[in-house]
């Protein structure tokens, strides 16, 4: 079985790797705050001290970082993947970036003759806990294909989307459009409760019909019971839709009511709630709505 | 059993009547273009010459009609129900409609000693043909408990949710949804388009995440095949659109998002796409992007 | 000289019944609340009871009201214009409406032989006071040369549009520009203030560019000075721009930045700013930045 | 006098080296395509092969360049400013870059002991050729007041407004205005002209009203008479707007009515009108309005 190194142990990374040791694989973590790495060790797990001596002995290497400054640190940095990953190994990064990242990380493993995948991930803590998330992969088909495996043992499904880059713009698009199906959402219960009508019934009726999504139930649920823990944060999300924003613009494609809902993002984070789940972003509807918002 | 009047035979009335009949129930039928009645005389309804005739013996009236002057004709006009309907019985609109036309309706039937509901229904040409419709009900709920097996035998769920307009309302709302998430699926297609990726692989993911919903396979479908085969007319969603933005305006609420998918609308229905299908609108996206737009 | 009827004193009505009587006309005045009809009384006016009363033996009649309900009332309604306006006279809608109002004042004046204009104002109170209003005008030219002496004692410039509706329908389309230069300039101020500048020296700049306006003066003035006493209310905006939002949706229009301007206010009337200036709308913009909005 | 180097000899960069010959300043000029330093040689420059050449022996240094890559290079670039710049000089900045670029320029400068301006201009040919340009400048005051009777040969106002940076952000505000009031004017020129009214009498009225504007009169004629010859392109407008945007993105402001304004730049871009005037992007509205589009 290959030996991996899994970096980046939040919510999502603790979750594949733990997958990755269930399923019998021997697993080197690293987190930059390394007390997340104690389950994990507990679980079978080597801890390296440094992202490089997480890798020096690793033939496939899976990160899971929270936003491209972080990948410049542990890929590109002092002590980084990059000044001591081994030729003939394989990369993958599981984050959500812009395509251009995967790129710059491409060429850099290239030079190093190390294979690439860009492979962000949808779903969320449930997802990652029980192996159910799905990925979105690209770079080398047969890469993709040699991987598949290790990949299964903590996806649902897995999907094979081109060349490098495909799969960050894959994972861009799906959250732009979760995002606008939870304004949508929003603007559809602020209208609801104006009109009178009981938050929970209108919940009933979107569970059922023809335009149902796990999304309305789910974020239905956080906004009647007034529960914004967070287990996806506001802040991460605007960074999200940023990015999108971004790829919109070096593509010149146009979205208008994303941009919209980039908007309603912005003002909740300027309330103070960028810290708080990313659901939260209703309460600026609630807000321009006139409503005394609760938290 | 109670006598019913069914009146306007469109894709969506048609299929109720019919659900009626298969149920049991006696049905009177009218429909503006008379021949719309035939299929349903051959399942053993009565047809009637006009509003008036058809509402004359029945115990519960039933309709559902394109637009507010529908009503206004059928309604309130000249042999209209209200100038035959007898006092004592029950009638259901189930066009989508404005909450103030529920009002003037529940008010002129009142005069009349007539109960009212407004009970708009969620689905489309399938869910009417098998009776798997979802109806969203406001009036009286001893008037909905009355009716309800009625109802039952096409809608897989029927909702109370509260006095007079309710039903109107959510079905706006609902709609309001759709529209948005249409919205997002065109935006995220093209974006996905301009990036590269293959369009059948993107409604792959979309099928299978938690943010997928019955409508990225739908709409994407249509998309991927070129389809815009008229089920539901481009022109009507730009009318529910445009009763949205009403109710919206009425109510003083926040609507960004869905007062972009107006705007898209909009542009779509004046490059005269208006008789096609609904979901047509993502053309106007791909027309803003700089593609050569094809039917 | 023409006996003048002049109905509806608010600031601006006030200020052009004023000017019709120093240039020497005589004026018979009315209004809702008749104390306003002091002041032009002691100019020499004639109080009338009701504007039954008031065009009872005007030549012309001129009326300016704040809305459709009022104009529906004092031209429709009982004791109203039309129950006692003769015939060969000329009546004269110096307010902002829907040209389909426009339109419905037109036939039914016609149908008393009598001629109309519909000929909003552009300008605020101090050019109502000053007679230096412009007036924009859809009806019959002929009629509009009739009268243009005495449209002349108000107003700086008098443009004739063309037939009915097309004063009203400019005055909804100069209130659009209006209201997005408003929100340019809230937009560009709160950016400025987050990004260190000094709002007085940004305002300085606006003064002189090659985009200025009297917009950004007057405006920018009441933004540093948080100076936002009522001279138009800003619930009168918010009526405005529906009016403009029902034109365009007739039309089917495309107006991005309009809706979003009507967001804005929207969310400014929602905090409960209606009462306070127009301008007070760019509060909103504020309260999204995340400041703590002064009042 | 300072003997100055103009670099970047575009239609603005070529107006104020002229002014500068005209006061009396003795100018070295340099351009990319050195066939545009011919007019202003023949008026007394003296012409440089490099940027490293012409500020050689240069009191003051001055550029307006196209974008912040032709900034990248002629400031950091090899024979660049930076390569040859002496010790104790000044440099200023004239075009429109995000402020990040100022301090980048700021912090390499500091490093060579040369001091320096963010100082872009508004203004177009005419004011550049006039001496009539509004320049608006961030850095040490001291050193504004230094250079101002510079400045001052081609500048009708010089507005200083704070450290590094500040003009920069001015000039990004500006320009965001100027884009926001072209759209307000495209939005009301399609609507009336849906509504039937004649495009020149709109523009005689906006011409006098109370927020009329130099924008509404200059961009309007090219409306009216479909002049759409490149002053200023509007694929460099869409560049501003992307600017804009991420200003606003940097200090999450709230900008909605300028994300519509991007969109619709967007649209028109990818019609492929982006060599065409900056104006032309109200073509887009126009489209969208269902117009067959006139180049």
């Amino acid at each position: 079985m290959e030996r991996i190194a899994y970096l980046g142990l939040g919510i999502m990374g603790s979750g594949m790797a733990s997958n990755l040791l269930k399923a019998g694989y021997p697993v080197t973590v690293w987190n930059r705050s390394p007390e997340s790495c104690k389950p994990l060790v507990e679980q079978g797990a080597t801890q390296a001290q440094t992202p490089a001596q997480a890798v020096q002995s690793a033939d496939v290497i899976i990160y899971c970082l929270s936003n491209e400054q972080a990948v410049e640190d542990v890929v590109f940095g002092q002590d980084g993947i990059l000044s001591n990953v081994q030729s003939g190994k394989i990369a993958i990064n599981t984050s959500t970036v812009h395509p251009d990242t995967s790129h710059q990380e491409a060429a850099a493993y290239a030079q190093k003759n190390v294979e690439f995948l860009d492979a962000p991930v949808f779903g969320s803590k449930n997802e990652a806990i029980c192996g159910g998330l799905w990925i979105v992969v690209g770079g080398k088909q047969d890469v993709f294909e040699r991987v598949k495996p290790i990949l299964q043992t903590f996806t649902a499904t897995a999907h094979y989307l081109g060349d490098t880059g495909k799969g960050a713009c894959m994972k861009l698009i799906g959250n732009s459009i979760v995002a606008t199906q939870i304004e949508a959402l929003g603007e559809a219960m602020v209208l609801a409760t104006k009109a009178g009508l009981n938050p929970k019934d209108v919940l009933d009726v979107l569970h059922v019909v023809d335009f149902r999504s796990p999304v309305f139930d789910g974020v239905g649920q956080t906004l009647v019971n007034r529960d914004f823990t967070t287990s996806f944060a506001l802040k991460h999300l605007l960074k999200d839709v940023n990015l999108i924003a971004r790829l919109a613009q070096d593509l010149n494609s146009p979205m208008p009511a994303a941009a919209m809902v980039r908007e309603t993002i912005k003002t909740a984070v300027n309330q103070g709630w960028g810290e708080e789940n990313a659901t939260a972003f209703i309460k600026a509807l609630e807000l321009e709505a006139g409503a005394i918002v609760k938290s």
